[in-house]
């Protein structure tokens, strides 16, 4: 059962200047972790429930199954993207794992 | 640009019950909509943060594009399978549209 690790970042201070941190280090770290098979980043615009727009940014990484997912958190890679994310992602972001639906 | 509706779902009181109503009725609404691409829906197991586990489920419905999601709002589908939205999502859920990197 496919598994995804999910991101959701908050609004930062300065989007142009997080994007391109995201973009030309976070992600390129994401890639480089083991086991990932595929990253889908996107960048909410809308709140349709005319609620806060709580979220700047949502990236989802999947992986195999859950032991892929154990399995690759545990490596160097990883923990770079992680200190990394605790480093760019701004106060209130959340990190959540799911599985996906067949 | 492919554009996402993401639904948060936050924790129901009944899960068994939630999930029956969400497979049963609520994701042949969503499949009838005209112009979905896709739909993947997926359920949260670990706050990795630490925190609150906030969200019990997440469904993200893909269209080609802003026009098409907009277009696809406008039907009478949509507004059924809003209404059932309103019907099921337990208070604090969230409704967000999202734009997908390339």
């Amino acid at each position: 059962m496919t598994v995804k690790l999910v991101a959701m970042y908050t609004q930062p201070d300065d989007p142009a200047d997080f994007d391109r941190h995201y973009f030309g280090t976070h992600m390129p770290l994401v890639h480089a972790i083991p086991g990932l098979q595929r990253a889908e980043t996107s960048m909410f615009t809308t709140a349709v429930d005319g609620g806060e727009k709580t979220f700047y940014r949502e990236a989802e990484l999947y992986f195999a199954d859950q032991a892929a997912l154990e399995s690759a958190l545990g490596t160097a890679e990883a923990q770079a993207t992680s200190a990394d994310f605790l480093k760019i992602a701004p106060p209130g972001s959340r990190l959540f794992i799911a599985t996906v639906d067949d």
